[in-house]
């Protein structure tokens, strides 16, 4: 019975090991992405408008423009495109 | 004056590619986590449980006993510890 509890207690302990250094390489590339905006921003580069970038490079080419087309639409509906004026 | 701009354009290409690239890497790294936790889960471990062990083992022991004994604290307030009754 013991050692039955000892197997489980190191299977848990590998588990929660594995997780843990997983997490620290997660938090790694997270360390990673940051610095790779901050060099960015200090070459003047605007660090939103890449961000907005990145996620329309995501979308393949029907989905954004579907997503432009929408946004033009809002953006027209609430009077904030100079075409609605 | 075109030169200036393409190598600006190299330059922002090269920033955006290397975060797209770190992106990548930290969705792989997530995804092996899942699969870790799901593994664990498989053999009967509570992933919920296992996610609050890692928490309080980030935290060291000054700050895990201080927790603990508000967390305590509260549950005697709220009545839901069995002490309380």
């Amino acid at each position: 019975m013991e050692d039955t509890v000892r197997v489980a207690a190191e299977e848990l302990k590998g588990y929660i090991e594995r997780i843990e250094k997983l997490e620290q390489e997660k938090k790694d590339v997270q360390d990673h992405i940051r610095d790779v905006y901050a060099k960015a921003a200090d070459e003047g580069w605007d660090t939103k408008v890449m961000k907005q970038v990145i996620r329309l490079r995501k979308m393949d080419d029907d989905d954004r423009e579907e997503q432009e087309i929408l946004l033009d639409t809002y953006k027209r509906a609430l009077g904030m495109s100079c075409e609605s004026e």
